[in-house]
């Protein structure tokens, strides 16, 4: 199981603000299947390699769907095969070694 | 006021686990008296441009400091000087709209 | 069209060196049809969006079938439905601009 | 030394092109007496970390001075410190193993 972190921005200009098209892009996350959650800067996905890669493609194409005609989409992928990988462990993990002094 | 989305990715080899070493960088975010959020993916950081690319570095830089050879650093900058940009902001924008059917 | 700049970055430790692999992923890229152009820090390739994405998955993949454990996959997206985008294209303009004083 | 790859992208709107603001960055980058590579995604810079954030800062910095309001800047950094790295070498280092049959 792999995590996407993925941000998807309209550059066709005389938008003020990004929020109303970001809040469209959730209808297509609720719609996936897959979990995923929200930050400032991206929207963090759970789920296979391959799955992970055909909504990255869903959510760039939602904005030529409502009329966009230049889109920039950023996104990374960290995918492990070794063991399972969840949405909030990794922050957990790190949260626990804080806790008890970084060690 | 701007929004800075950072993962550091030391590639030395052998480590099996990230989440010490970014509890590491949780130590230096402290220090820069910046407001950040953690995610499974990158860190958050709120700040100035100035203030955010030198705390970048600073976290570049940990890593060669614990004995690291190479080092991968992925960030990107959203800031905006017509109005001021806070930390959890974005997400309680697009959530409000989502709230209300996305419009 | 659009054109994708993506990096696929082994993270199993012990590669002393990328240049292998990143010669093996060349295979993919010729097999894909799509035009491309390596750089030091990525591979750009044109092509319409789902071709991309499709191209972006097998080129993420390969590490696994070469027994890799954990890959890190960052890309970006820039493409626009206006009008045709070529690999080479913004260079040469950006070339043409410089040339005449950035004016 | 390491390598930067760097996208600074004006999202105020109403450009239709970026060619125009990419030339200007180039005379920023000429001043700063590092060596770079222009590709169609993202300008390549040889050089240390320092000098690297420094130089990131000053082509971020570059947009509102000329009178933008919302920049996004997307980077990331490949430094390592056991062997020195120039710009150009990994692309050589690749085409060297495609040319011998990827071995």
């Amino acid at each position: 199981m792999a995590l996407m972190d993925i941000s998807v921005i309209p550059l066709d200009g005389g938008r003020s603000s990004y929020s109303g098209f970001v809040a469209e892009l959730q209808t297509i996350l609720e719609g996936s299947g897959c979990r995923y959650r929200l930050n400032d800067m991206a929207t963090t996905v759970e789920g296979s390699a391959q799955k992970l890669f055909e909504l990255a493609l869903k959510l760039h194409e939602h904005s030529f769907q409502a009329g966009g005609k230049r889109v920039y989409t950023v996104m990374k992928i960290d995918d492990r095969r070794d063991r399972s990988v969840k949405l909030g462990e990794k922050v957990d993990s790190v949260m626990g070694k804080v806790g008890s002094g970084g060690q």
